[in-house]
């Protein structure tokens, strides 16, 4: 996966000042490339390390004018930052997509139909009666179980599990270890305090554009038919519990860890910070942000609030009273203190009137 | 697996009204529910969907009387409810149960003993001196090591991860990615502030009946002989973490996301919520049950108490105090207002006081 | 892995009273151990089982004097338990290292390098260009990617996932389900409320000596050459959240489903609690302590403090605070007690001046 200066300067529509020829392979910070990497100077504050690195390339805005003289070769663009960040993402999709073919042995069950450009690892397992779009790169261990279908250019990396019946879109990332549909933990209690288990028979939606992070769990539905949602473009982080019939809103965010109740429904544009618990049967409403180990245990019905705190409340609030509760032992003694001084005003007081009746 | 209605109908002690020869092979709800789908009506608010419902048949109480002409099937029972979920059992069973035999390749050790009507899957790992009971459910890429012993018809689901010496008992459902035998997190502080392993070489048992969520993990013990146990009829959540030498007590149940840590003994029929976190060498007494995200840093010795917070404490105190807390700034300058008004009035006592002792 | 009474005593330094040309091969606790078993006494309290014991041999304190008469082998050291934990680690070293080979089928890439005494287990997958060093042992499942170095003597247990790039030192132990080098969370969010992938370019540094539990998750860096480093001899329980570009400082603790977001970096010798969650960009002074379930918002630049909380601030406040929390609602009735008392005292106090001055 090697290219010349020449060819990253045509994708960034930019200009070569020094060797167009030379080979580069890998992108890295300035302070850190060596020879045969490329890097980017935006920052005026890194401009030192422009006359000492070994990257073999830099990419520079148009009026960079260098103090001293170089021994890399310049990419002059209008926004260097940009441009790196556009390579990053050109190179990343190439390595990510470069995988094809199938690696012996894999497991493929009857009426599968794969399209074009797909990778099927060793030790992938394909059931019965799965759809597999164009360029979706299937790595070791991946589990996909019957009547799966799975939308063109997604990922599912090393040893993620699909259950059965599971519908993924397009342009999905699903990273190691990550479990799709699983049973949701439904049990009846019995009358002698015993369990029976409620059969888990939906499936799990997953739209396009959708990121799910590594050894995260999303649990089927509970009735045929039915099915856990995880709309357009939602990004969720590792370590995540989504239970049996929840639906995730389009954009919405979810960092590590965090938890979200059976049937509860999370809006669009949502940002769930790290260990939240949402409880069951919940809605949150748009544009909602839930902080860092926040308790959700009531809707939000109004768009755009912020809280935290379990159970969560408005995030201002919460913060105003928990400066209040660092010195809640203070408090506590003034309170104290307060009621000796009114004991002793109370018997003066007491004193006075009682004088004056007398 | 296609049943025709008059099969079911038998099945449920029911009578069909309508053609009870066409085929049904999936159960779904009443508002979603097409051709060769059965579905129910059992609450009346739902009575105007059984009028252009596409199921091919509707399990309905003895009594209904259709206001309006019907194009579905119709199956009479007692109890239109219950039926249903009978039915759903049932075909879950079914279901679950339905795998038999040998995907190759997979992998089998020396000593293995397999009962009737085993499924071991593509890339399934059976270690030396295994013995796998009646029925079992051994799904692709699941690893059992050496000794390990599982009873009649227990499920694991893909990439289940049972270390060497665990037993797993009857009617057991283990999903996805759950890691049973783990190394206990056990290491001795060095006096140079390193640390040093202490060999975990105990085993995990669980009995009868337990089902434990994806991705959960549920160490071994330390000492040899020594077991980590799960009893019977348990029910664990997605991502739980289970540490060494836990007993976790008969038909409790854990919500995702908790964390038992070492040697703690949790009784039987608690409820645990989701991100509770219980600390090492505790008892909890029988019918506990512990609120989400609560921390238990003491023993529970009295049954069925509830409590809640972090440091856990009874639920309805824990409420009480939060109520406060939401306005403990309001309460914070009710305070100082208090202090001023005292002040106030304690220079008044001291020139009334003063005045008189003049 | 049988050895004799004889060879155990041997390499002990211990000398032998009763039959030492038995066979022994498990290590037990007194209470519990069996023929074939060995175990040891070091607790007078526990001295009765030593007369019942169906132990092949006993490890005693070389001064130790029999009360009745013994039908079991002693073996006299100076120190019965630091004995027995020697002998506990050895026997657990000897069946760690045990395997060796290849089980088939297993996949390995080109350009492997592969070191003296690896085990590799059946499905196990090795990308090209892996070095991997002796006695490495890779379990069955495991998955790793293109360009993996492993030192020496570590040990990848059953479906450890490591991605593209990571190197891993030597003496290392990851537990099954583990996912070493995920991409980390990186999205950047365009105007329209949507996010952009950032692609994720970095890799994952695992030093000497470090053990990573069960189904814990390690991101990569975000740019290529940079690293998340976990250093040597850091001890990881099950479950944990370890975010891109995080560095955890030599010999630190971290205990289950704590997660520490991107880029913060964590001391040495930190001990920190189970469901800690430490936000971004933060950085942790050696020697911290940080409680359960506590949150940290902020770094800490002094060594050794003791926090809680979430957010978390010292550790003996918090619980000062806590102890008053608990009583919160009595506090304020208290309060509304003070409010009614001052402001009978401010009418009587008004009364009073009020009749002086007319």
């Amino acid at each position: 996966m090697e290219f010349t200066i020449d060819q990253v300067a045509q994708l960034l529509g930019g200009e070569v000042r020094g060797n167009g020829s030379e080979h580069v392979n890998m992108l890295a910070r300035i302070q850190e490339a060596t020879k045969g990497q490329i890097t980017f100077l935006s920052n005026p504050k890194y401009e030192s390390y422009i006359y000492t690195t070994q990257a073999s390339a830099v990419i520079v805005n148009r009026d960079f004018v260098p103090r001293k003289a170089l021994s890399t070769t310049l990419i002059l663009v209008d926004n260097a930052y940009v441009s790196f960040t556009t390579l990053l993402e050109e190179y990343h999709k190439l390595m990510s997509f470069q995988k094809t073919g199938v690696e012996e042995p894999a497991f493929i069950g009857k009426d599968v139909a794969v399209g074009e450009g797909v990778y099927r690892g060793a030790f992938s397992y394909v059931g019965n009666n799965v759809k597999i779009g164009e360029n979706v790169k299937i790595y070791p261990h991946v589990f996909i179980g019957d009547d799966v279908v799975i939308g063109n250019n997604t990922i599912l990396h090393a040893n993620v599990k699909v259950y059965a019946g599971t519908r993924i879109g397009s342009h999905c990332v699903i990273h190691a270890g990550a479990v799709i549909g699983s049973d949701g933990f439904g049990f009846a209690p019995r009358e002698d305090g015993t369990y029976k288990a409620i059969p888990q028979m939906g499936h799990v939606v997953i739209e396009d554009h959708v990121s799910i992070g590594a050894n995260t769990v999303i649990d089927c539905a509970t009735l045929a038919g039915d099915a856990t949602i995880i709309r357009e473009g939602v990004k969720l982080d590792n370590l995540i519990q989504v239970a049996h019939n929840v639906e995730i809103g389009r954009h919405t965010v979810i960092a590590a860890q965090a938890g979200i109740s059976g049937s509860s429904k999370i809006g669009a544009h949502c940002v769930i910070a790290g260990q939240v618990g949402v409880a069951g049967h919940l809605v949150v409403a748009d544009k909602t942000s839930i902080g860092a180990q926040a308790g959700l245990l009531k809707s939000v019905t109004e768009e755009g609030q912020r809280i935290i705190g379990s159970p969560a409340f408005d995030k201002n609030e919460y913060f105003r009273s928990y400066a209040v509760f660092k010195r809640l032992s203070d408090l506590h003694h003034s309170l104290i203190d307060l009621q000796r001084k009114i004991t002793e005003l109370e018997s003066k007081a007491e004193s006075v009137t009682g004088g004056r009746a007398s």
